[in-house]
């Protein structure tokens, strides 16, 4: 099951025609942002929490929004409808727009898409991820930009090394991977990096549900006390709570993952349905 | 005067019909690369070496390229033929292709175009430029990637700084402008950077040119020693040799740029001359 349909600038078109120019500063320049949040059931999760960091994202780039916070509901709202997926993800994405120099910032294209998503499987879950540490720190961490130019020139590496993703430090501190936030627990404390990273939506969530079952701190973390740590996940908007099993060669755990990393993700779940199911009566 | 035609995989199409699908790499990620020639009167200026680089960063970032060095030379001609403009530039842009899972890299799309160029006047040569230094590490350097998301991001400033460009520097040491190499005179020697940078083909060109008339390094330079040069000068494609005159608030000359400025630009004008004669004679 595929989307049909996507929306740009001003009309929903049919996927096969969702094309930009190739004067695009998104294409020239690598400059455009994005947002991406979860539909499940026909309802989009969190999605004042998406938008807020949207036009966050879009003043801290330069690139103004043609369309209201409303305007925004609305149109991925019909895109749900016409669309009618079970479980997806709709990604809004934020261009440089059609530059005449191909340097200055021009009017940006506003494009929003949907596609089918799978979450992890409870077997994902048991299993957990491996990841590979690699130095690298994201420019403009808070901003959601386009900017994955390392993460897929180093996806043969990390292939080849049989992991699943990246782990970016920057000098000793662990700070995110490319597409997720990272957690530890020690000493039966959740820690979990507050700086030079994107501020994840299931991040902020997690935080809270988790400030009511252990103590919380948001500081640095070294890559030799992740490696000693109890506990280690990741959480995105698509990957939820998902156990490390292996970072390098350093193995985090061997039958099971911790019992704080599936607390949690319960957690969350429960919000989600939470959120759902209070969607569906308003 | 503009393009009328640009060439997309494989045809040349009408430049407004000149689109990307919006799940190109390129815009999902900002993965891609590209490189850019001059075109002067019909003949495409140091096609070799532009090709040369275009197919190490093809290789550099996994990107398959579908056509030969002469397969690209003659397409690259034919365009040039149908757009008929005397002084062009044009670009060459490789990216990571329609990914199905917006992250992996596909095959790729080869995109050819060709746009109306101005050389820097006379006048603003004698003038110079002024650039604002900033501490950045280009990502991948020695690829022509088309990460300019810090060049773009900054205009503002720069534009609020009077300046006309930045000045990248990593800990002390200069590297390079956005789109141009950087180069001093001191002590009668010319001196540019080697490490942590794109090298242009002017660049290349410019130092076998200058080592016939004075003694040429390629060492790290720091922002102090550029500030206590002779000469500062960037070259470029479309800058060819380009005064430096204020580097933040130095001011390196007031009344006229420095004398081996003039030179090297000089002969490089004779080279690229005697490069169309032999075009035009061939």
């Amino acid at each position: 099951m595929s989307s049909s349909y996507l929306f740009i600038n001003d009309r929903f078109l049919p996927v096969a025609e969702g094309h930009l120019h190739v004067s695009d500063l998104a294409i020239q320049r690598g400059y455009g942002l994005f947002d991406y949040l979860k539909v499940v059931e026909g309802v989009p999760m969190y999605i004042n929490d998406h938008l807020d960091r949207l036009f966050y994202s879009a003043q801290q780039m330069h690139l103004p929004l043609a369309k209201s916070r409303q305007e925004l509901i609305a149109i991925i709202l019909q895109l749900i409808q016409r669309n009618n997926l079970p479980l997806s993800g709709v990604r809004i994405t934020l261009t440089g727009g059609l530059s005449p120099d191909g340097y200055s910032i021009a009017t940006p294209n506003l494009v929003i898409s949907q596609s089918p998503l799978q979450l992890p499987s409870g077997e994902t879950f048991e299993r957990g991820i491996r990841l590979m540490s690699y130095p690298h720190q994201r420019q403009l961490p808070g901003v959601k930009t386009t900017d994955y130019l390392m993460a897929i020139w180093l996806q043969p590496v990390v292939k080849k090394q049989g992991a699943d993703d990246l782990l970016y430090y920057n000098t000793d501190s662990v700070t995110e991977c490319p597409r997720a936030n990272i957690f530890i627990v020690k000493d039966r404390k959740l820690i979990t990096p507050a700086q030079n990273i994107l501020k994840g939506v299931i991040r902020k969530h997690l935080l809270q549900l988790a400030s009511g079952i252990l103590p919380v701190e948001e500081r640095d973390i070294s890559l030799q006390e992740l490696r000693t740590a109890e506990e280690v996940f990741i959480t995105s908007t698509t990957k939820q709570v998902l156990p490390v099993r292996q970072v390098d060669d350093t193995v985090l755990f061997k039958e099971a993952p911790g019992h704080i990393s599936a607390q949690l993700l319960h957690l969350l779940q429960q919000q989600q349905a939470a959120q759902r199911k209070e969607a569906a009566t308003a």
